[in-house]
């Protein structure tokens, strides 16, 4: 297949790459690199050393003689050159990756919000507008995620995007089957719930065959194919903005400093390993909705957990302390969250486990590079309302009395 | 009350803004003349000869010695001088009409649809960041549209926005209200579904009072307020993009076109004249909901009406010749629409009905200007797909044999 990876130089984007590439698709990257870009205007970075793009695609092709295009353009301002490439290309997929995909960053300011609306809400127009445009009949595939939903689905098992309802109609009560009801709980997964609304609209009036995966949270860093040259490492994000709750917990671990729990943690989110993340793309690509009908969703998930029980779960494998910090996000202490996510599994995804997998993340990864850390970015600052207080330990705060800690234990040697 | 108005030059804003000052409150129009120039664009132009933003206000301070303030931005791109104003003003409410609203011109091009969705998602987010960050608890009403709730509804009579379903909870069945499921007939249409998402989102986060109006088709041009001062002369449109069904009709019957009937002309739309559009804006000003509650979501209309019944009523009332022409849009040949409207009804409004209106209305405009009428822009040429075909009577296409009709019979003054 021709695939174009749009964002493919993410966190989540850059392994799927290179998993489309070693199945032997033909795969172009699109990248603006605004990531790199928010690196420095964050003034944090990946814990892992990632190489520019052009040093891991020559990586790549060393490793494994295949080739990888890259084309560097903005998908949300640049219509044109996005048009032009697909008419010149063809491709028969597009895996769209290319949005702002922090909740913390999307929630900063007027301009963090602003910025995250229209950058995500016109790289996903634009690619939609681009297909119909030109006239081809292209497979797109998109991140969304289990935000979506919101968290507020106590009492009822999360379908996989649309759900049976009955209501009074004129002559007596009648099904409908609709687009789950959203609550999204941030900027961030509020433009995920306005990509739906346009899917939902392109694939209705303009038959495009549209996918789209509710996708959990990631956690890991490697896959088989980033593990094949140093210069092919895949992203780390471990600060209070980029940073996904596992992650940071295995740093946090790994240089000593509390785990970070948000309130009571109580928190139920939904996961997946970065590496079962790339087989569902492959999976997804394998399996497009007919032309004319409806959007396909998957949830790609594959455990859930409380983050109070996650914290409790590095602890044990570490000796890390477990620190509750305030919440900084406006949202409920506590949550159920029962998810159904059968279809991958039916479509023969193996899950790779927390249990299995996270010690050797632990030492492969956070272990590895935590003379990286650089502590000042640990916490999460920013505040969902102006009434809430940023994550950070008593320890660490600038009233603490004892003033910040200056050598951590390193606990992960002690654990 | 202190009172912004944005998109206060257009169809609806213009009325709005005259009839909120004629009863005592402090109205500042904001408006970057954006309809004006898609006038140009287009090569159309209202029928009623419509005068300069500030020609208007100031025959408004001389017929009733009331000031109208004007601040010329651009809503979704200009947020710094949008947060001045707010901040400086500080406004009681915000109405906000300030965005590309013709479904036509929103499916002509790619060029067309990307505006739409970035003019309207970012005026609206704009907006709302705007509020938030300004501080203040400022009211805000935008309207919204009838086609957010789809055509497809048969069976079932639209609630004022919010719907009780029935689903199954892993405890049995339990009953939720949630936004009725919408289902956008174009990419203008679409925009609502998404403002409709950014409103609930920043009512739940950031407990802001906004209500939404649903409304329907707007008919009619003028009120006692711009009736006033021929100066004062509100904007009709009868083009195929711009114009609504009903005034589009009353302009064929006056020149001697064909009413030009979209397929079979079973759609059902909700419609209300434009006295009464302004009316219901003075009511939900004067009712917000509480802060932290969800958005307040009206039906904005006082009947319906299946297209072809209103061309029958037309052609009785004139005896203009109704046309059954292709359907450029892409939607169901016949629907059934039956609406919940009873909210305005108890807050007061005494709806003008189209039997007591409607001649009238044909006498006052589109008699009085006909000679103003360019039959090339009277027929819908803008398609919903491109196996569509324009909206054009037989005598007026191109391959008519014929040729084009050159003195076309004012059927008016025959009827
Ligand atoms: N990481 C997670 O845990 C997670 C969970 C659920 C969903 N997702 C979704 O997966 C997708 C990828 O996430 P990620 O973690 O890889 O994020 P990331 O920020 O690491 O990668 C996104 C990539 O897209 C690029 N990009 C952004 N806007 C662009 C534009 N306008 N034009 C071109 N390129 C642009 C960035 O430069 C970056 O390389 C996102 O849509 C995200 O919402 C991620
Ligand atoms: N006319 C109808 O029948 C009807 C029906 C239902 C809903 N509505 C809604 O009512 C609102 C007003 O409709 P209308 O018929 O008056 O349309 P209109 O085009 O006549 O007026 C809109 C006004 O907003 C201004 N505007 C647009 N984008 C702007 C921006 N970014 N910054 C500043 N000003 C901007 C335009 O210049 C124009 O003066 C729209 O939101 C529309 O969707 C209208």
């Amino acid at each position: 297949m021709k695939i174009v990876v749009l964002g493919g130089d993410g966190f989540c984007g850059w392994p799927a790459s290179l998993h489309l590439s070693a199945l032997g698709n033909e795969v172009t990257i699109v990248d603006n690199f605004s990531r790199r870009r928010i690196d420095e205007e964050l003034g944090a970075g990946s814990l892992t050393p990632i190489r520019s793009n052009a040093e891991r695609r020559a990586a790549w092709a060393e490793a494994t003689g295949r080739h990888l295009d890259l084309v560097e353009l903005d998908v949300a301002t640049d219509y044109e050159r996005l048009l032009d490439l697909l008419v010149t290309l063809r491709p028969d997929a597009i895996v769209h990756f290319a949005e702002q995909r922090s909740a913390p960053y999307s929630m900063k300011s007027s301009r963090h919000k602003r910025y995250t609306v229209n950058n995500n809400v016109n790289a996903t127009d634009n690619v939609l507008c681009a297909i119909v445009e030109s006239g081809l009949d292209i497979h797109l595939v998109h991140l969304g995620t289990m935000g979506v939903y919101g968290y507020g689905t106590a009492g009822m098992k999360i379908p996989e995007g649309y759900l049976d309802v009955a209501v009074n109609g004129e002559a007596g009560e009648m099904h409908r089957e609709i687009l789950y009801p959203t609550s999204p709980g941030s900027i961030y997964h509020m433009t995920k719930v306005l990509d739906q609304d346009l899917f939902a609209y392109y694939a209705k009036n303009d038959a495009l065959r549209i996918t789209d995966l509710h996708q959990g949270i990631i956690w890991g860093t490697s896959t088989p194919e980033t593990q094949l040259d140093e210069r092919l490492v895949n992203r780390f994000d471990y600060d209070g903005d980029y940073g996904t709750v596992l992650n940071r917990f295995l740093v946090q671990a790994a240089v000593g400093y509390p785990l970070t729990v948000h309130g009571t943690g109580g928190q139920t989110r939904a996961f997946i390993h970065i590496q079962d993340m790339t087989r569902c793309i492959e999976l997804a690509l394998a399996n497009p909705p007919e032309r004319g009908v409806r959007v396909k969703i998957f949830n790609q998930m594959t455990e859930t957990h409380r983050v109070r029980d996650l914290a409790a779960m590095v602890a044990r494998l570490t000796g890390a302390v477990v620190e509750n910090v305030p919440d900084p996000r406006n949202e409920a202490d506590e949550n159920e969250l029962h998810v159904t996510a059968e279809a991958f599994l039916d479509l023969g995804l193996h899950p790779t486990t927390l249990s299995q997998g996270l010690l050797g993340e632990i030492n492969q990864t956070a272990a590895k590079y935590r003379d990286r850390v650089d502590f000042a970015h640990i916490p999460a600052r920013s505040l969902w309302t102006k009434d809430r207080q940023p994550g950070i330990p008593a320890a660490y705060r600038e009233d603490s009395p004892g003033g910040l800690p200056t050598d951590p234990v390193t606990a992960i040697d002690a654990g």
